[in-house]
């Protein structure tokens, strides 16, 4: 294990590493099958099992009432921006409400166009996106047939604290960056969706936690595998899954559990990120890029007052064993993702690094 | 290793031994890393490499021409049944023509009337898909958008030994079940697409081999993840791959041309068929569900004379370590996937077992 980095990609990200050991170790042989997880058919029970342990861990780890579904459906967060509108545009007045609050509802509100109508209900873009704007859910159109919205921006290290109570109309959320990091009443939501990639695993699928009545208004031009009812009634099988995926999302998931559930990973990623926001809200050389009211616990955001110290600092930190510190190509900067799986050690480790440079440097 | 049966399954299916040990050797620090190739980002150049090497290496194993583009899309072979009409349907008449050979070109057919108009220029089905009917491609329509096809039928264990020359007409395969076992002229085909989980890797995730002059003819109501040409134009990057589909595909590829490229597997693929088809063809306990003239060399199936034969036929060929034989639930009996991982010494284990097995149950 010595050769391991502390790794801060944005995503896919680093996971737990007894996550990663089980995986390497029951590889070629799972569970004296003599064939590995994904060598065999994902209608077995021991896949089966799997399947049914990852959805009953979910909604134990979420407290998930029981008239949610847990789905889980091909191509991550992104192929979601199609299936929302495709599943929820017929009802009511065939509109998607859209917050925005950076790159990923923007490219989420478009996608929509191509399946109804569609307004924004509030932009970021003239905070460029380093705040969570305001907005009065009074004015919401109560006839919407939903409203969407991002709850971490994982650009620009923002999240929204509070979530906006938006009445009947349902609340659709993209969580893909902060899911499992912090405690969350899914009864607020009609649709919580996810991409593995960050907290709970591996790159290429998405969850879809969606409240039942929401299923059963595709529209008629709905790609099969896009149609949450198919996948409520085949158990997320209409056709073959990614099994790894849910395999590792299984692993992830027992690992939360172990640690205290989302209750001790909400503690952790307060401890995690404050130590690194302390640092920048005292730094003559680190500038934050989110507003301090709407600060993300799982993306920590700077910029450098020159470029090339942004560059040394990156070249540095990765000379350390500090990995993945860049900030994505829309924002700049240097970007600290510290997901669930992040030890506290390797947030040290950083924040022992940021103090040495600035030190240096500043 | 001793622990590892030979795997018969369908699909997922296994995968050559030394990719396997690449995988676990190297799943917690790839290349030195010091973090898992699951573990960073899809835009880094060292996983951008192993999309280029895996793009590389296809062409040059198929001998792909220039003028065609290899595409990584989400969802396996299925989503293709709406990525195809989705993306081909705006040409010419905004018909897509159909020649069914079982359950699979069923499922596409029905996809596609979502799009557009449909034909079934034949349907084996009356045969009960034990063999590919005769069809006269001087009769088709040559203002069809596409004419869709299924190179081979896992179910029943069938293939088309030829393909249909279909004019100006472009032909689509799913090839999901036997890509890289047979030479194949690409240059016959508009598309070629493929479910990675049997001759490719692991599941989740399709291949798709597209003729450059079919991009850019998406139907408007088209999801952005599954336009043919946006993955074109971001090398299957529009937004986060199935990261360790790719790689373990990556792995495969490398294996297929170290045992001596296509026609080393196409050898190897009649060799262990012909081995199985000898036993079946001197039985008086087997049938063989294909039709001789259509065997196909990927997945051998056999019925048996009463269900109580079958089940212990099933349990015992089990603990001898011969796994995964039981039939699509669709056709029953017994079904041998014998996919390009699939070792002789495994196959010739199976006969030896299907002969004993006569000897004591005929």
């Amino acid at each position: 294990m010595t050769n391991r980095v502390y790794n801060f990609s944005g995503g896919p990200a680093m996971l737990p590493i007894p996550v990663m050991e089980t995986v390497q170790k029951e590889f070629l042989d799972f569970h004296g099958l003599g064939a590995s997880i994904v060598e065999i058919s994902h209608r077995l029970p021991v896949f089966i099992d799997i399947i049914e342990t990852t959805k009953s861990l979910f909604r134990e780890l979420t407290g998930l009432p029981n008239n949610y579904k847990v789905l889980f459906m091909h191509g991550g967060a992104q192929m979601q921006f199609s299936a929302v509108p495709l599943n929820l545009m017929s009802m009511k007045s065939h509109k998607g409400s859209y917050f925005i609050t950076g790159r990923w509802g923007t490219l989420a509100e478009n996608e929509a166009r191509k399946y109804g109508n569609t307004e924004i209900l509030m932009d970021g873009k003239e905070f460029e996106y380093r705040q969570i704007p305001q907005y009065d859910t009074s004015s919401l159109d109560q006839d919407s047939s939903y409203a969407h919205m991002t709850t971490n921006n994982t650009l620009y290290g923002t999240r929204w604290h509070q979530f906006p109570d938006t009445g009947n109309v349902p609340l659709v959320a993209d969580a893909t960056s902060d899911i499992l990091s912090r405690e969350m009443d899914y009864s607020q939501f009609g649709i919580v969706y996810a991409g593995l990639q960050k907290n709970l695993g591996t790159s290429g699928t998405g969850l879809v936690v969606v409240r039942e009545d929401l299923l059963g208004h595709a529209l008629p031009e709905t790609p099969k595998l896009l149609d949450y009812a198919l996948f409520d009634e085949h158990n997320s099988l209409p056709n073959t899954i990614n099994v790894f995926a849910v395999y590792v999302m299984c692993l992830v998931l027992e690992w939360v559990k172990e640690q205290g559930g989302v209750p001790e990973m909400e503690k952790l990623a307060e401890k995690k990120s404050s130590l690194l926001y302390e640092i920048l809200d005292n730094s003559e050389l680190y500038s934050s890029v989110a507003h301090p009211k709407h600060r993300s616990t799982m993306n920590v955001t700077f910029h450098f007052p020159q470029e090339e110290l942004l560059q040394k600092f990156l070249t540095e930190s990765d000379n350390e064993g500090l990995f993945g510190l860049m900030g994505h190509a829309m924002v700049g900067g240097a970007r600290a993702s510290i997901y669930n799986a992040m030890p506290l050690e390797g947030v040290d480790a950083l924040a022992q690094f940021m103090i040495e440079f600035e030190r240096k440097n500043g």
